[in-house]
């Protein structure tokens, strides 16, 4: 067993307040992709990762890199970070806790005289929030190889190109797709958990068992649109009621699915046709969101979903006018190898620890295909995140980069098999 | 019993047609009341009731009124008619139906040679749909001196207010309030049903018994917002879910609601915020709808509706945050000796029909403040209306015309009791 780490909680506040600092004044906590306050954040960060003794650089796909050169060159690049973006009136956490904590652990092993035989890197991916270009994750699918070649073409503000605007945070767009990274032994995320469930289990760490896959539904009814004071009760074809009885049937069907890890499906938007105060609704379109830790219950899922939009409009007299599925990316595990590790790590520490998946999606599913990657959680207050309530303490945060430079140390002494 | 009297198809269908060229050229068929359209409308509408031997004037609410002068001028007047204005994309029928309809039976009347005790009045009020000011009915109001001295200053296109858009279309609002229609014997109303009861029941002729009562509702639930990925089945409080649970189960209610005439509820907008595919609603609005042909079921209904709000919020762990009434209004029987009148006048011209409530508004409602008023639905094709698809066969409509004579003869030689 190592020795602890300590971190340094003074400058970790420090980083954090000065992160925060760098915000769109009128809407707090905003520091989007691509602008000019993003670029301050990166000069801020990128002064800080020199401080710390790295080197810096932008790679390919726009992403912050700070390096530190390991004792033997032969060994793959252990690697950790997070984002720096946020979306609008987000939070002072999501992305830049996985960072900063980065920066914690790093200058910690520094501090301790460390010299790991591993490379280290501690990146800042571009743009992990969806951006004005409406992609996600673009620094982390671009190291991965990942962006496909409509994205370049992406129009975001002003008309600009998503390569030109990849070339303005000092990418090279052109070499992405002939850059994969290959060098990469492990990937390390922390990230606040932005759900309630490391709070309400009282645990300081959650480890990440897998990333979630992500189906997107819309579903629209039709029915027949009548005068609300005129048509009878028993004369209507209501698709507002069979809209409101699919999103109460998809909750219980969703509720249903046990023993498949987490799984969540999610009406957030509801509309219904013509929208009149005094008028049946002739049509009504539900927007799901649904996510599943294991693909074969998203499968199941999505069928049952189907059938469950069909009863819903049989039951009101109804049609399902259609039935689309508008996005689907697959679950991405995190690598047992590495969580256990991680597991081991806090237990020594005496942190508790429970495994959790995440619901959410993170740069960590796009490294995955480049490398063993894992996450760290750590608990949201009240499970809010992509708010300026959005809440971590310091000591907990601090507490994850600990175990980050224990589990760096651990990863940069184990013996490869 | 009297000979029946048949009213001019041609020139009725020629009387539509007129009118309903008289549209907005990009959105058939609109003719918005207090525009250049409307009064193009109403000079249309002025030259035919001349032609037809009526004396023409606008009273001081800006009601168009044609009138033939009984031989017994000690005798208080016979009253039909509707309006000309339509909703925007509205229909051919709603409303003008009453008018063409009334001149229509005159010009049938004066043809047969018959000359009535009573002074007839054709009336079109002005702008019973709901217009720019944000009122509807407000002639038949005005004729009743029901107009208050708030909708006076209502700002309408330009802070026009409703004072000097009066006067704009010939009436003299200052003199509204002390002109109270005190001579008015009956009001008869032909208007579309609006609704699919007719048709459904094969019948042409409907007899209203009652202009249904009208209740807004505005209920807000809120709960707690949330990461649709990161926030588990169990540990949410999804105010959407809420909306939708009352939305149903107000149907249910409605329909559980017999032997008290006609009743609806209609749930036209619901609203999730913050309205996001990847967030769990924390707040939902819906607008509720409801129509009571008596009264009492009326207020038992909406007592009824509050504890439903508390239960749905209850089952999905919600609050109502408020529980709004934004407008009631009473229901308003028709005159039952006018509906005799009428309905044994059908039954002796061979014409079915079928008592029926309104669910609708209709400038009757206002007229019954000052005289025994009713009405004669005919059938709208597939209950459709305020609709450009609004249809009603002009032999249908004709036969309502015959029938309005015959009903004009028969009140005019009645013995006054």
């Amino acid at each position: 067993m190592n020795a602890m780490i300590r971190t340094d909680r003074q400058k970790l506040q420090a980083d954090f307040d000065a992160l925060a600092a760098l915000t769109e004044p009128g809407r707090p906590w905003t520091r989007r992709s691509f602008t000019p306050l993003f670029l301050k954040g990166r000069e801020y960060l990128q002064r800080r990762f020199a401080e710390e003794g790295l080197d810096c650089r932008i790679d390919v796909a726009g992403n912050l890199i700070g390096r530190w050169e390991g004792n033997n060159p032969s060994l793959p690049v252990l690697m950790t970070g997070s984002h720096s973006d946020t979306v609008p009136s987000g939070g002072r956490f999501d992305g830049i806790a996985g960072i900063l904590t980065g920066l914690a652990a790093i200058s910690a092993l520094r501090k301790a005289g460390i010299r790991p035989s591993h490379t280290i890197e501690l990146v800042d991916f571009l743009a992990e929030e969806p951006s004005e270009w409406g992609l996600s994750c673009i620094g982390s699918r671009g190291m991965a190889a990942a962006l496909e070649p409509h994205h370049f073409d992406l129009k975001g503000p002003n008309g600009e190109d998503l390569a030109s605007a990849i070339t303005r945070m000092g990418g090279k767009p052109e070499q992405i797709r002939q850059s994969r990274r290959t060098d990469i032994d492990r990937f390390v995320e922390i990230h606040i958990e932005q759900g309630p469930v490391l709070e309400r289990s009282g645990m300081p760490i959650g480890v990440v068992t897998a990333i979630a896959g992500i189906a997107r539904l819309r579903i629209r009814f039709e029915g027949e649109a009548g005068h609300a004071g005129t048509t009878p009760m028993d004369m209507r074809a209501d698709a507002g009621l069979a809209a409101a009885r699919l999103a109460l049937a998809l909750r219980d069907a969703a509720r249903a699915v046990t023993g498949q890890g987490h799984f969540t499906a999610t009406t957030g938007i509801m509309r219904f046709e013509p929208g009149g105060a005094n008028v049946v609704p002739g049509a009504a379109e539900l927007i799901v969101d649904i996510r599943a830790e294991q693909d074969a219950a998203m499968d199941t899922f999505l069928k049952t979903a189907e059938g469950l939009a069909g009863s819903a409009a049989d039951a009101e007299g109804c049609r399902v006018a259609s039935f689309e599925r508008l996005s689907r990316t697959f679950a991405v595990a995190c690598d047992e190898a590495t969580r256990t590790l991680i597991s081991t790590a806090a237990s020594d520490m005496g942190l508790a620890a429970m495994p959790l998946a995440s619901g959410a999606g993170h740069d960590a599913a796009f490294v995955a295909q480049i490398a063993p990657a894992a996450m760290i959680f750590v608990p949201s207050k009240g499970g809010r995140s992509h708010t300026p309530e959005e809440w971590t303490d310091l000591e907990a945060i601090a507490l994850s980069a600990d175990l980050l430079a224990l589990t760096l140390l651990r990863l940069d002494t184990r013996k490869h098999t």
